[in-house]
C-alpha cells in the first residue's frame, strides 16, 4: 500500500497540463491525492464516485449493539466515513462465523510518524474487538517500482516500518506481517492467486483504475495483483488451514480502494468472497500546517479579532489533529466550543495538541525500543497462529 | 516457453485484418508463426531482421577444434543456425571459465511429441561436450495465462512433461528443473529478479516485442520478465553460490528470440551479463504432413514423374524429419542423392523414416517409464548441484 492516512500535496508529481487547469474534481487514487477545491476533499462526493457507502449514525449503532462497547473515536468522529459490505462482516461476527483484517504499509521511509499509524491504531481496535487474525502486507516491491530504492533498501525499510506497527500492540499469536519480497519465496499460493487476479482483469482496466500509460513499467502494471492477493484467504495456507472461503475486512485510507473494487470484480470470477471494507480520509499534511501557518488555521488574524469571531474548528489543522488523537470526547469537545467562542487562543489549542503529541510519541518511541529483530522476525514467518479453522 | 520447435498454423490465432490482407514478411514471435511465403519461414531474413548471427562453417569449426569432437548433427545440419554471442562462451570455455545453459518448455499437452524434444536432444548434447549446469523451465504460470486450464493442470502437465525431459538424460547431479508456480514460492531471489526486470521494461516495450495489446490480461503482459528472470545465475541461489556473474547460454527454437532480446536489452542496466543464445529452425508439423500430402511430399505426383524427374529434398517433409534424427550422415546423404535422383521412392523414403521414429519413440518410451514421481521430484527441487563456485 502507498498511503496509508496521509494527505499528501503531491502537486509536484501531476503532470504539467493537470497543473495548469483548475480540478473538475479531487483526484484520489493510490499515488495522487489533489483536491479541486481549497476546502479539501470532498468526501460524500468521493463516496458517490467510489460506489461505497457511507458509515452513518445506524451503522455505528449496529456496531456498539454487536460488539456490547462504544466504537472507537475515529469512527465516530467519522475518520473511519465510507464502508464496503460491513453488514455483511457484522452479520458473520453475529453468526460467531469466522473473518480476518488485512491492511498495509508502504514502506518508503525509515520512520512511520503519527499518520502513518492513524489506520494501524483503528486496526488494533478491530483486532482486539473482533477477536480475528490480521495480516500486515509491507510492499516493499512496490515501493522498488515506484521509488528509486534498491530492492535491499526497500526491503530494509519493511522491517524498520514493521518495529511500528509492532509498537501499536498487536497480538503476536494473532498476527501476521509479511514482506511481498519475501513471502512470495515462502509461500507458493501468494503467486498462484497473482496468477489468478491477473488472468482476468485488462491492461485496459488498469488503465482506467490507477491511470496507468503506455510508458509505464511492465512491474507497475503488474502489481495491483500483489496488493489484491491478501483479500483472498488461500493466500495464507499457514493460517486458514488452506480455507479458501474466509470473508476479509480492509481497514484502509479510501485512496487504496481502487485496488480492491478491482478485487472485488474479479472475486466471483475466482469464485472467492469480494473483500469488505472501511475507508477513512486522510490525515493533514504536517507540512502544510508548519508552512501556510494563516491558510491551515482556523484562528482570528489577530488576538482581537479571535475573541471577538471565535476560531473556525472545521479548517484547524491542530484541532483536526485533536480529533484523530485526543480519546477523551468531553475535553475534545470542551475544546471546540472554547474555541468557536473565541475563549480558547489558537496558541493555547496548540499547546493541548502539543501536549497530545508528545505523549503518544514518547509512549510509541518507548514501545518501539523494545521491539528487537527476532521480535520482528517472529511477527514476520509465515505461521499458524491462535485461531482454528 | 511456449513453443520449442514446433511450427504450428497459428492462423486461427490472427486477427482478421491480418488474415486478410497478405503478409509481407514472416511473422514469428512465442505465439505465433507464420510464413509469409509457400516456400517456409525465411530464416536468413529473420536472422537480418532480429540481429543474430548466422551459425557459419567458422564458428562450427571452432566449436569443434575447442571441444575435441564432432558437433551434433543438429547444428551440422543447420537446424541450429543462428547465434548470438556464442564465441563469447567458447571464449569462457577455452579459459575454462564456468557457464551455464538455461532451456526451458510451456507445458500445454499431455505427452511431449518428438519435435517437442528436439531442443532438449540438443541440449543434453550441448551439457555433455560441456560438461555445464542446465536449468529447464516449465512456464506453467504461462501456459494457465494463456490457456484454459487450472492452475493445477497446467502444473501436472509440467510434471508430465519433466518426466519426458527427464527421459532424454540429463544428469541429475547437474540438471535442476522447475515449475514456475513452485519455484516462485521456494527461491525468492526467483521474485526479485523478476521486479528488477519488470522495473526496466515499459508497456510500450513489450508491446512492441510481443504484440500485446490493451485488452490483453495483465498476467500477460507480466509474464517477460518470468522468463527472462532464468537467464541470470542469481535467479539460482542453491547452484551458483549467489554468484550473479555466471555466463548463461540458452538453446531455443527463434520464436522464444524476443524475450532473450528484451532480457539482454535490460541486462546491463541490471549489472548483469547477456545471456548467449542458439536458435533453432521450427519442426515441420506433422499434422499438415498428414492433411496435405501433395504440398508437402516432395515426391513426383505418380511414380513415372518421380522416376523421371525425382523429389525434391528441399521441401520433402519426410526427409526433412530425417535430418532431425537420422544421426548416419553417410546414410543421410545416401538417401538424399536416391531420393533425388528418383531412384528412392517416396514409400521408400517414408518407411526409412517410420523406421527411424520408431526406434525413437520406443527407446523414448522405455527411458521415461522408469521415470517415477520420486524422480522427478529429486529433478525439480532447488538444490546444490554438482558443480562448486
Amino acid at each position: 500500500m502507498s498511503n496509508t492516512g496521509e494527505m499528501e500535496q503531491k502537486v509536484g508529481e501531476m503532470s504539467v497540463a493537470e497543473g495548469e487547469q483548475e480540478l473538475e474534481e479531487d483526484i484520489v487514487d493510490p499515488w495522487t491525492v489533489v483536491s479541486a477545491s481549497a476546502k479539501g476533499i470532498d468526501y460524500d462526493k468521493l463516496i458517490n464516485r467510489f460506489g461505497s457507502s457511507k458509515i452513518d449514525a445506524e451503522l455505528i449503532a449496529r456496531i456498539e449493539r454487536v460488539t456490547g462497547k462504544p466504537v472507537h473515536h475515529l469512527l465516530r468522529r467519522g475518520i473511519f466515513f465510507s464502508h464496503r459490505d460491513m453488514h455483511f462482516i457484522l452479520d458473520q461476527y453475529e453468526q460467531k462465523k469466522p473473518f480476518y483484517l488485512y491492511t498495509g504499509r508502504g514502506p518508503s521511509s525509515e520512520a512511520m510518524h503519527l499518520g502513518h499509524l492513524v489506520p494501524f491504531i483503528f486496526t488494533k481496535w478491530l483486532q482486539d474487538t473482533f477477536d480475528v487474525p490480521l495480516v500486515v502486507q509491507m510492499t516493499d516491491d512496490e515501493k522498488f517500482l515506484w521509488k528509486d530504492l534498491t530492492l535491499d533498501e526497500a526491503n530494509r525499510l519493511a522491517h524498520e516500518n514493521a518495529k511500528d506497527i509492532i509498537a501499536c500492540g498487536f497480538d503476536i499469536n494473532k498476527t501476521l506481517i509479511f514482506s511481498d519480497l519475501e513471502y512470495m519465496g515462502q509461500v507458493p499460493e501468494f503467486y498462484r492467486n497473482i496468477c489468478q487476479i491477473s488472468k482476468l482483469v485488462t491492461f485496459n482496466q488498469v488503465r482506467g483504475i490507477f491511470g496507468f500509460g503506455d510508458s509505464d513499467s511492465i512491474g507497475k502494471i503488474a502489481f495491483p495483483p500483489v496488493q489484491a492477493a491478501p483479500s483472498f484467504s488461500s493466500t495464507f495456507p499457514h493460517i486458514f488451514n488452506k480455507r479458501k472461503d474466509l470473508p476479509c475486512l480492509i481497514p484502509c485510507a479510501i485512496d487504496q480502494d481502487p485496488y480492491f473494487r478491482m478485487t472485488r470484480d474479479v472475486a466471483p470470477r475466482m469464485d472467492c468472497l469480494k473483500p469488505a471494507l472501511v475507508h477513512s480520509t486522510f490525515f493533514p499534511a504536517l507540512q502544510g500546517h508548519r508552512i501556510n501557518k494563516y491558510a491551515f488555521s482556523g484562528g482570528g488574524a489577530t488576538l482581537e479579532e479571535h475573541k471577538e469571531k471565535g476560531g473556525n474548528c472545521e479548517i484547524d489543522v491542530s484541532y483536526q489533529y485533536l480529533t484523530f488523537f485526543m480519546e477523551d470526547d468531553t475535553k475534545l469537545e470542551q475544546i471546540r466550543k472554547d474555541y468557536t467562542s473565541g475563549e480558547l487562543l489558537t496558541g493555547d489549542l496548540k499547546k493541548e495538541l502539543i501536549t497530545v503529541l508528545q505523549k503518544l510519541v514518547s509512549e510509541h518511541r518507548e514501545k518501539r525500543a523494545q521491539v528487537t529483530d527476532e521480535i520482528v522476525k517472529q511477527y514476520m514467518t509465515p505461521r499458524k497462529l491462535a485461531f482454528d479453522y
